[in-house]
C-alpha cells in the first residue's frame, strides 16, 4: 500500500451494538441481548460496550442491564464496559461487577447536553466526577464519552477549543480516557483533523476513542481521516444497529462489518474473525426484525468472488 | 482546516444519475427522464452523463436516448455526455448531436468485461477505437471508462499494472481521458492510492475521473483518499440512484448530495446549489417510486439546525 501517510498497523474496535445499537430498538428479551453479546465476543473483538445502567423510563430498551450481564458468557480476552449516566448508574454497575471500565458521558455543547440529559455541561461534569469516585472505590477506570464533538444539531458548529475544554474538565474530574462522539453525524474529515488534531496535541498520552455515526454518509471517511493522524480505536455497531435518533430512515452507528472490512483490506490488523462477524450481524438483524444499514452484510466481503 | 495533506480547492462533479442511476430502474417516460436531467442542470453541476445509446434489449431502461435528449433544455454551462458501447452507439450519439463528449467503456479485467459485454478486453479496446473514429469525425473527445479498476467480482483483485496497461491501450486508441470505475464497490483507500497513484505517475497530463460505488460502504473514504493524491473529478448519482446490480439491497452509486455535502463542509468549491440538489433528489425519488440510498436527503445538511 502506497498511502500518502503512515497508517497504524493495528486498530482496536469497540463493539457498541448491544448498547448504543439496541438503545433505539424495541425492548429485546434479556436472553436475546446476552446472546448478541456472546455472538460478538466469539468474533474476537477486544472490547464490547455491553449494557447501560440508565433509567428504564428514559431508555426502555436498556432496562434490566444487570440481568443481561448475568447471562453473558464472559470471555476472558474481551474487555466489557457499561455505560452509566451518574453515581446511581455507577453504583449499579459496580454491584453487577465484572466490567473492565465504565463509560460516563456528556455533550460538548450545551444544546445537545440539555436535550439529552436535561442538564448543563457543568452539571454533567459533576456527574462524571461522581462516577469516577464510585469507580475508583473498586479500582475501575472511567472513560468520558463527549457527544456532539463534531457539531451540535441545536447549536451548529462546536469549536475544537470547546471540545478540548470539556475534555480537560472531565480529565480533571478523574476520567482516564476520552471518547469523542458524533451522535448526529455532523463530522467530516476536516472537522476530525481540527478537533482530534487539537486534542492529540494538547492532551498528550491520553487514550482517545472515536465514535462516528453515518447519518450523513461521512463515517468511513472520518475514520480514514482519524487513522491518518494516529487514532487507533473506534466504536462500531454490528450491522449498523441503531438508526439515527434525529433523522428517520437515516443511518446511525457506523457498521462494524463495513469498518472491519475496509481496515482489513487496507492491511490493518483488528483481530476479528470476519465470518463470525457476519454471523453476529445476521443474528442482530433477526433479533431486531428489520433490515440493518450495513453494506458488507448485503454485498458480502470483496474477497468472496461472485 | 488542518488536514494532513493539501486538498484541492475546487472539485468537479459529473452527475450520472440519469444514465448509470436510472439504468437499473424500470423504464421511465422520456419526459420524466428529461425532467430529471433539467432538474440536475438547474443545480449548477458542470457535467451530466445524460443518456446512453445502447441496445434497448440489453438495457431496457435506457431505451429512446435520442428522444430523451431532444426534450432536454440544454444549459449552456453544462457539459452533457452520452455513453456509447461501440461504433453504432457513437453514430447514434453523433446523429443526436449536442454532446460535449462521448463515454466509451470496458473492463480492466477479462471476467467482468466478458460478463458485461460478452467480449475480451482486447475486443473492447477495438470498440473504443471505433468510437474514437466516429467521434473525431465531428471533433468530439472520447473518455474511456475502465470498470472493475479496483477489483473484479469474478476474478478478485486486479493488479494496478493491469489497469495502467488497459488505460494505455485506450489512450493509444485515441481516448482523451480516463475514468476509473468501481462498479461493484471493491475499492478501498489503499487500492485507490495504489491504482490511481500509479496512473498519475505514469500518465502525466491525462485527465482522470473516478467513479465509486458504495456497495461496501467505502465510497466516501475512497473519495477522500483520491482527493489527497490530487484527483479533482468524481462521478456521483443523485440520491444514490442505481442500486448495486450484484447485491440486492446494497448501495450502488455514491450519492451526489452526500458527496457535495462533505466536500462543501471541508471548504471545497463544487459550484452546486445545495437546495436545488435536494430538490432534484426528491424528484428522483418520486420518479422511481422507492426510497433512495442517500443519507443527507433524509437527515438534511449539517448546517440545517434541528
Amino acid at each position: 500500500m502506497a498511502g500518502p501517510l503512515t497508517l497504524p498497523q493495528r486498530v482496536t474496535i469497540r463493539e457498541v451494538g448491544p448498547r448504543d445499537g439496541l438503545q433505539a430498538e424495541k425492548l429485546l428479551s434479556v436472553e436475546a441481548r446476552a446472546r448478541l453479546i456472546d455472538a460478538l465476543s466469539a468474533t474476537g473483538v477486544p472490547k464490547i460496550e455491553a449494557v447501560s445502567f440508565v433509567s428504564p423510563t428514559a431508555v426502555p430498551a436498556m432496562a434490566d442491564g444487570a440481568e443481561v450481564w448475568k447471562r453473558v458468557h464472559r470471555a476472558k480476552d474481551v474487555a466489557y464496559s457499561a455505560l452509566v449516566p451518574n453515581r446511581r448508574g455507577a453504583e449499579a454497575a459496580v454491584r453487577a461487577g465484572g466490567f473492565a471500565s465504565l463509560q460516563a458521558f456528556l455533550g460538548a455543547a450545551e444544546g445537545y447536553n440539555r436535550k439529552n440529559v436535561g442538564k448543563s455541561v457543568a452539571e454533567s461534569v459533576g456527574d462524571v466526577a461522581e462516577v469516577v469516585v464510585v469507580a475508583r472505590s473498586v479500582g475501575l477506570p472511567v472513560e468520558a464519552s463527549i457527544s456532539a464533538a463534531f457539531g451540535d444539531p441545536y447549536e451548529g458548529d462546536v469549536a475544537p477549543e470547546r471540545v478540548l475544554e470539556v475534555a480537560q474538565r472531565v480529565l480533571d474530574a478523574g476520567a482516564g480516557s476520552i471518547s469523542l462522539g458524533d451522535t448526529t453525524g455532523m463530522g467530516t474529515p476536516a472537522r476530525v483533523w481540527d478537533v482530534v488534531g487539537l486534542l492529540r496535541d494538547r492532551l498528550t498520552g491520553i487514550a482517545l476513542n472515536l465514535h462516528f455515526h453515518d447519518t450523513r454518509g461521512t463515517a468511513m471517511a472520518n475514520v480514514l481521516a482519524a487513522l491518518q493522524i494516529g487514532v487507533t480505536e473506534f466504536d462500531a455497531s454490528i450491522g449498523g444497529l441503531g438508526g439515527s435518533p434525529f433523522a428517520p430512515g437515516a443511518n446511525g452507528n457506523l457498521a462494524t462489518e463495513d469498518l472491519v472490512h475496509m481496515l482489513v483490506d487496507m492491511g490493518m490488523e483488528v483481530g476479528i474473525d470476519f465470518d463470525r462477524l457476519l454471523e453476529a450481524s445476521r443474528l442482530a438483524e433477526k433479533l431486531v426484525g428489520h433490515p440493518l444499514a450495513s453494506q458488507v452484510s448485503k454485498a458480502g466481503p470483496r474477497w468472496a468472488k461472485t
